[in-house]
């Protein structure tokens, strides 16, 4: 069979010619990049939102620019033009519009940089950039949990806390990819933030301060390093286990209210890994939340887990879809 | 000379007939109503957004919704057709696309009122209602301190803490009239607030509280009823004044520098009566601001002073208009 493209037929008094001109192969992927901590995911992504192909890399070897540009100019050239546009969920804050990173707060090094300039050049293709979790959140309203609505909030429990808002089906934004609500303070006496704040909820409910708690609490030797540990001893219903999923569901609790008060969502959305334990925390948080939040802006409400598998690549593809 | 009209002239064989019709009034005024918990101002206002009559009556005798509603009908019909709409600031949690009131927290007695089908039904007019703070937002976003500014925060500082958001030049609502700022919490352990929820701003700024803590530290037998005379003695140097305003300032900085993580705004405004002392407490509050908030959510804002006067009543106005 012919592979795709059109045939030239060409008459004259002496006869005629046929040829055949073959097209070049259609651009119709998107290349979708999850930017995380430990792995950098890259998809190649269909108009349906659909990944067809997918590598992983740990992120270690790619913190420095050079490095990492290369490594995308390399990735993008061995796709040989099947690519129409790069869309990348980046950790950190940023300025969407022009794709230019203020800063990272896990990847030292990235202060002040042109990263979607710099790409353009590099790559000769349209690239988009946003914060990871305006992607995750973006994925997700369009094809999962937060599909058709309104007014979400999104939370990814890692970490940190990341979040984003979806407000009239569009993502929150502001010069900067703003709605950093993991440093939404809610105790004037808290402790340092990773961010130069006090209080912050992420230092109530990331990853590190739920370990550090725990082993505290049971004053072993040997430090236990994983999250799924916790969640699983509480199932067992041990006392100390409880205690931290009590004390995070006090504390995410008393900030989800707030921003309840401020948003009037309709849906909260909890991805990341920690979300392990919603079956855990999710009577607990939303019971905070009854005591918390003003009665009207509770009104059907609903909590839930994220529902898509590679969200963030899916995601910055579909960022990469809508602006192109 | 003619008041405004038309001439109309009759022709036939039998010769002609001339006749002047006068026009009805020009229904060209809005009446805006902001109702606050001392008083209701009911003002006349032009397309321009100006007021060219009002009257103030004391809120004491019009809680009661039927006397309410009856005086907003005898209002409207002293002005016999000169009126094409009524806008409402309302002090409480609102449904603003029906009109419909959730509650009120200081006016008892209006749980889940339709308000707005109540009004039409009696005035035969169109009636738009909303949240007064948001109300007040809508006048400075369109007339005042956040004119052509994108994304803005405003807080009514008084015996509670009023609050909103512009967001692409619209007031950011939910289902309900949203934006309760006045009651994120920036303490686990804080005092109950009159929202039914513990440690909300509110707690911290609002009038009472702040004389209460003066009260607290003067150990005065006569008690302090004005936070004019706290802002006053701030002036001259009070130990116990400069103690108020710092811990109010700590607080308000806490907590703006959480909405200022969320939605990068490029200005806040402050209004309402506390708003009095703004030349105390804004170094206090820019400071805790930049030690709290994160660095590129707080490059290029400004901290203001409302700019408008009766912007409750202009507001309801530009509510109406905007929407007829």
């Amino acid at each position: 069979m012919l592979s795709r493209g059109f045939l030239f037929l060409y008459c004259n008094k002496q006869g005629y010619r046929i040829k055949y001109f073959q097209s070049r192969p259609a651009m119709k992927y998107i290349l979708g990049i999850d930017w995380g901590g430990t792995y950098i995911k890259s998809g190649l992504v269909d108009d349906k939102g659909k990944i067809v192909s997918k590598e992983v890399f740990a992120s270690t070897g790619l913190k420095k620019r050079d490095i990492f540009v290369g490594k995308l100019h390399s990735l993008v050239s061995a796709l040989g033009g099947k690519i129409k546009a790069v869309g990348i969920g980046a950790p950190g804050i940023i300025n969407s519009k022009d794709g230019f990173i203020y800063y990272l707060p896990n990847v030292p090094g990235w202060e002040n940089y042109p990263l979607k300039k710099v790409l353009r050049q590099k790559l000769k293709l349209p690239v988009f950039i946003d914060n990871d979790a305006n992607i995750f959140a973006l994925a997700e309203a369009r094809l999962g949990a937060a599909k058709d609505v309104e007014r979400a909030i999104f939370l990814t429990l890692g970490t940190g806390l990341g979040g984003a808002v979806i407000l009239n089906g569009k993502i929150l934004e502001g010069e900067t990819s703003a709605s950093e609500l993991g440093h939404v303070p809610i105790d004037l006496k808290g402790k340092r933030c990773n961010c130069g704040g006090r209080g912050c909820i992420e230092t109530f409910v990331g990853n590190k301060y739920l370990l550090d708690r725990y082993n505290k609490l049971k004053k072993q030797k040997t430090r236990i390093k994983e999250v799924s540990h916790i969640f699983k001893k509480a199932l067992t219903g041990e006392r100390e286990a409880l205690m931290v999923w009590r004390e995070f569901s006090k504390a995410l609790g008393m900030f989800l209210s707030g921003m309840i008060n401020v948003f009037n969502p309709q849906i909260i959305i909890f991805g990341g890994g920690v979300s392990g334990a919603f079956k855990v925390f999710k009577p607990l948080v939303t019971q905070q939340i009854h005591e918390q939040a003003m009665w009207p802006q509770v009104k059907g409400l609903k909590l839930v887990k994220a529902k898509l598998k590679d969200a963030g690549i899916v995601g910055a593809a579909i960022l990469a879809k809508e602006n192109l």
